[in-house]
């Protein structure tokens, strides 16, 4: 089994600007990740955009969702902003049926040294190789199936609709 | 569904003595480590014991099949040091058969900064929530059935017999 | 010898707010940054305000200048945003004649886990004890003349007139 | 002002071996931890050798002795294992009278996260400017010169004779 892991951006991968004081997006971090975590699993990493999902369109779905039905691996891993991650979630269950996505995040930059990204990640990786074919959300240790999860804005947490 | 998280010592809860330069155990580190993954799936941590698994005997063994065997829930991660941990699971999966029980550990103390115990309890706590009854080994990213895995102890890498 | 630490805000006390995804201040981590760095030096600190130092007003500035006048001590650390640092150092070495001030600050927050504030403050305590009665910036390992410094905007670098 | 860092070893520099659990040498991270302080005094490291100040030798001494009298620069920063600093320092103090040398280290590595290392680093490079010729010891934020500290060895802290 090979994992793809597609990288769209999200908190996940801010770094700190020093001179303006801004968030922003440089290179991803989950290929660091992968080797802090000693990560064995046979993991192919792609950075396919690097966007706040506010920001994120239906085209960017569109071109996620084509990506993901094209790519030849059948367990796939997508970082993504926690704001439309559930939008994704539920656009991807009904374009690609035939195959286990996980959609994982962070609430806090892994750079900035108190992540629970890396937590996720950990979970990601076991939910791609042991849940059935179909979309899922993981984040907080828990999976959600797409069709079936909301985040709350209020307290930053994903729970069941 | 809740789990039980069960405490045995090994690398991942190991801290630096600054007066003797030395390793050793004192509290462990899982609670902590669950708030920073902002973990949410229901948790029961209970530490049984701290030890280096190269110490750990029989007793210790039967212990740890007993405290498994007796607790309510059926969905179990063990924290262990890893030069015995494949021991440990034979012994388990003979013992314990209608359990979901996965074992993991670290390679690099969790506060050594760049630990990859944080990765395996991610994906430990994913494991236990989607894996069949039976005892495995989560490192690294994979799982191992109880009966089918050993450490290399070259590389320090889990490995199938 | 005792040090007082008057901590006014700025980048080294920013912190992530992770619903919203923007930088705030909450508490100083002044004191836990001299507990890890296990400072021994006589430190009392005193959280003054908690500024972003480009709203920091001529009040701010008389409120800081009153406060290092009437304090006891005469070796005072100052912790300030890094924007007007140099203009609440000139202020200063026309009020505060007689005590050894040392204004320093931070480019990165503490938090981030890469934070050069670290450093700043080990440095700021050692010139502290050994500079002769005026007021200097510290930062980036150097130390500087109320009268004879400027941050340089594009490299985020302070250096001489 | 060029400041020459002289690195003989020490916990600063102690890393963790993941395949024996062992702490040991391989390269000095000091460099890394004057890019990580954004130090912009002029600088140059130089690694004489790495070694736990328990095993340094009379031509160990020598050795630093040495290097410090034939090099050109006047301000000199050896990073030391704690347990002999104070011996390595009266050594100096009779054998280099025309310099300022700061002896630092750290209780704990800087690879494991909560490291006084960089702390003190920060107050050495303060000092190594600003102190009149002599060699001195720099822990703790405090410096105490040659001839009159010792290292405590029930606390890990240095004091006065």
């Amino acid at each position: 089994m090979e994992i793809l892991i597609l990288v769209t951006g999200g908190t996940f991968d801010k770094e700190y600007n020093e001179l303006t004081g801004e968030l922003f997006f440089k290179d991803s971090h989950v290929s660091e990740m992968l080797k802090l975590g000693r990560n064995l699993v046979k993991t192919t990493v792609h950075t396919l955009m690097m966007k706040d999902s506010l920001n994120m369109t239906d085209a960017d779905r569109r071109l996620i969702s084509t990506f993901c039905a094209e790519s030849k691996q059948e367990h796939i891993i997508i970082t993504h902003g926690t704001d439309t991650m559930a939008d994704t979630a539920r656009y991807l269950s009904k374009e690609i049926p035939g195959k286990t996505i996980i959609i994982t995040g962070a609430m806090v930059p892994y750079k900035f040294g108190s992540s629970d990204g890396f937590f996720n990640l950990g979970s990601a990786m076991a939910f791609v190789q042991t849940l059935p074919k179909g979309v899922y959300i993981a984040m907080n240790g828990k999976y959600f199936h797409a069709a079936n999860v909301r985040k709350n804005k209020e307290n930053g947490v994903f729970e069941e609709l």
